[in-house]
């Protein structure tokens, strides 16, 4: 039941099904709503082939991944009403990455948008917790292909810490797979009206 | 007295003449190192046209950017040892933003490389302090042009905080401008070893 129509084929984030999360797709580019969205309209844009490094991209993957990261993040910034984005790539296990294929993080900001969390800076510290952890969070709750081929994912970053809880990431419940389907059929749709250069 | 063989016009980051920093250019793109790096072969990757925003550059700028993103990062992660790359952008003032020019942060990472600091996601606390506010390090120590463009790049983010400080960042001394045209000349040579795609 993918949420964009015309989708034909599971689209996979590393070894996770994520077709119903999808909101935009290119011939070589995918982008999906987040299971925990650090702040309204944290999506995640990828390649499609299932690719680790950002070096292990084609230059025709690496132009049209970074196009779709320019206009997906025009998109959620019109939106979610915000004047800035945050864009970040742990590119490899020791810069962070919890899922092994290729991922630009676009959070969306406003002016005091983590005032209650520490600052604007904050983005980073939630990053870093649980919200971030793909690996976690996937594991924990997205339909898997083939068994549990996510052992390895969600022990990568087994030794990384959280030093600053500056939210009680715990108490933020991942959310359901209706309530991603429907924001990526509104996401979708948006896209519908979004120049393409 | 540029750093770059045949480098003839001055380049600009923001206000800020940064020629001597240059190690890399294309038509559309410049990559500099850093005045503080947070670790060693922390580099900058802009736009040779001065815009605030991703959305403000053409789709041949950021197809561009992002091309030289990869390449370089390749280049800095094999120059300087290392095995993983935390590559950012602050897209505009309320993402964290300090110069008023589109740049991409290339951070070689490595096993344990922050162990001191608190571990692998420390980085990002130190992006956010002194090191990372390119608009206080570069207004305290490189030439500017047409006298004190940078008042208003200096106080962007006035209200930022650095909730964490990891290390003493101020213990950190700005490099010479002689350490920085070194290394810049020596990251132009690797460049050319670089294979174009």
């Amino acid at each position: 039941m993918p949420a964009l129509k015309g989708a034909t084929t599971p689209i996979y984030f590393g070894s996770f099904i994520v077709t119903p999360q999808v909101f935009h797709t290119t011939p070589l580019t995918f982008a999906l709503v987040n299971l925990k969205p650090i702040l309204p309209g944290h999506v995640l844009v990828s390649p499609r082939r299932v690719v680790p490094r950002v070096t292990d991209l084609t230059p025709a993957e690496t132009s049209d991944l970074f196009l779709t990261v320019r206009r997906v993040g025009r998109m959620v910034e019109r939106v979610y009403g915000a004047t800035s984005l945050n864009i970040a790539i742990q590119d490899g296990v020791h810069a962070g990455q919890s899922v092994p294929h290729v991922h630009a993080h676009i959070i969306p900001r406003k002016a005091a948008d983590l005032d209650h969390a520490g600052g604007t800076d904050a983005v980073y510290d939630l990053l870093d917790g649980d919200e971030g952890d793909l690996g976690r969070v996937f594991k924990n709750a997205v339909p898997m292909e083939e068994g549990n081929q996510s052992a390895e994912v969600g022990n990568v970053n087994s030794g990384r810490r959280s030093r600053f809880p500056v939210v009680d990431n715990d108490a933020r419940k991942p959310r359901g797979e209706e309530d991603m389907r429907a924001e990526a059929e509104m996401l979708a749709q948006e896209m519908e009206n979004e120049p393409l250069d």
